[in-house]
């Protein structure tokens, strides 16, 4: 379980020690999750050539891999990073944007997932389902990058997906489920704007990058970036008018987060 | 013609279905692009590499391909989905950024263009003159990405380049025509902050997609796109200090349109 | 020396003139960067194909190369499009993000500074004092893209590296550093929420070439972008509660920027 003050005890382990979260992520996003974990106290950077992945995932205290605008050269630079990182033992976030459009998508998770170990799956239900049907019958279509299907509906899909890969599987919706062989962590917070802005997904995964180079206990790591990510949410929506002035608070929430606000407003179960 | 009737007719449908509207586009906007068609209500995909471009364009309700940061492996992404596109006979939105600004962009336009078919180009006066005159006297210089010259001194191109390629032709700028052989709309809606934000023209592009998916009278859709974009630029402006607040109330301002806004604020002809 | 006359008299050229910066950059930015750009009246572009980086550069007014995701593909552009500003004469800055962070990036960065001229160096002091360093006992290592050092533990650094690529050097931080063989400018102006938002050094970088392309004293160009960088920042941080709207008044205050508050904010000595 996750309490908020494990969550504020993490939150604060960030802004004390900034790690260095790498990122390998998709066009569309990199500015908003820069952004959100400079906004909670993390260093980011990007590198994805083959050529310095590598070397990059060496000095980071994370490493978050996101497929959202994929290609052959990008993903020849994510296997060096989980490769550097799985003989480092630092913490690999995986997000399979998409998982379940295309062929490629689906294929390239396999293999991604396959070749080398990651701590964490964080994906929308869609996508979930779709890393665990894969090729079968079963397999709900994904529509591009959003999802069709809740997420209490694949929870079950979501167990399965961490028994196959070993790993903690972060279920993001209405409702996120945050599981593993051993349990489950439901999060009850966030906004309805939130998927009418892009890349929150994306942000919540980087999130669970910064919160996993603090605390090695996966599961509460996971939980707890799903945590702040709709706490801050909640507090945005508060004056915000739309999806755009919700970002903008988004940040400023997430930036000044406090206890208080934590203990306020956690509904973790 | 189009009434705020159409408008908004075509606005509540693209609230209701979601369309999925596939973007092959530049750098520069990707985020900017999704966040606005997530704010008027449609669903957002970005997938350029070849291996997937056509399954995805397979699955979307309307593609839209925007040059503005062009290299040759994403060029053959563009030709797999514009070939899928037509095969499907979805829409095509086609921005030719910064067309004759170089030979590489002037030509790779050439060869996409008359590769396959496009619903509609949408573009400002120095690129549409660039795509009518190019590689003969008379072809204005663009200056990188931002036109040059008026929009009522290239109508005429549009004409022309709407006859060349059988398409609408979504000619922006103070006002702007969209023209076809059969006639012209003109909308005369915006405000003199949109140039001062980046990527607005790309945004544009992208709304005429999601008009294109609900609307296959493209000459419609492409007009409604143009007065949502300017009548969301008008209410914007009202509130904004300069081109930052701007694009937030942008955002807020389309998420949020009606149809009394836009009743009171449409200037077609 | 530059004064408020000075700053305010470029930033009144480039209003005017509106030149055409060429942008080689990263990511990350790109949207920040054309916004910023934008916003004090010059015009951006990018465009990093070899097949068009040499035509883009040769009608710049000017040409900023950012190394921050770097790949071989995009090296071979910024080799173009330096090689065609060299040949023009036009001024060309350079910022070298995350040198030091992994042997790629320094290299490249070598590479690079080597093989044609650059006007102007602008980086923070992890990332000047690694490019002094390359190789060397002494070189402080880079966190990713964040220094990790103050701007005056290196401001020798920075002259060593001014006389290394007989170019001007604009170390960035608390305080910045403007150092050339001839003498040097220390600017004062910031404020500590611009470390929290992502690319504000490569938005310095980039307005540093518009200033550069209308003053070819590339000294008091480069101080000229830093104070209204700082300035920007100062009055920007006045009515924001965090990074998120920062952002959106900083992008304001750039577009708004009077003789007045430059006169009554610039700390320059």
């Amino acid at each position: 379980m996750i309490t908020a003050q494990s969550v504020y005890r993490d939150l604060a382990k960030i802004r004390e020690q900034s790690p260095l979260v790498h990122n390998i992520t998709n066009f569309v996003v990199m500015n908003n999750t820069a952004n959100a974990l400079l906004a909670i106290g993390a260093s980011p950077v990007m590198a994805h050539a083959e050529e310095e992945a590598g070397d990059m995932a060496a000095i980071a205290s994370a490493l978050v891999i996101n497929i959202g605008t994929l290609s052959p050269v990008w993903i020849r630079g994510m296997e060096k990073a989980m490769a550097k990182a799985a003989e480092r033992g630092i913490p690999v976030v995986f997000d399979p944007v998409g998982a379940g459009a295309t062929p490629y998508r689906s294929e390239t998770c396999s293999k991604l997932l396959s070749g080398c170990p990651v701590s964490i799956i964080r994906g929308n239900a869609s996508e979930i389902n779709a890393l665990v049907f894969m090729g079968k019958p079963g397999a709900a279509k994904t529509k591009g990058v959003d999802s069709t299907i809740s997420s209490d509906s694949v929870s079950d899909s979501a167990k399965a997906l961490s028994s196959l890969y070993n790993c903690v599987v972060s279920l993001s919706g209405a409702t996120d489920y945050i599981v593993k062989s051993s349990g489950q962590i439901l999060i009850h917070n966030g906004h309805p704007l939130m998927p009418r802005v892009t890349g929150l997904g994306c942000t919540a995964t980087a999130l669970t990058g910064a919160f996993a180079a603090v605390n090695s206990n996966y599961m509460e790591a996971a939980a707890e970036a799903m945590a702040v990510m709709g706490i801050a949410g909640e507090l945005a929506a508060r004056n915000s008018k739309g999806p755009g002035s919700f970002q903008v608070n988004f940040l400023d929430a997430l930036y000044n987060l406090s206890e208080g606000e934590i203990q306020s407003l956690l509904k973790a179960e």
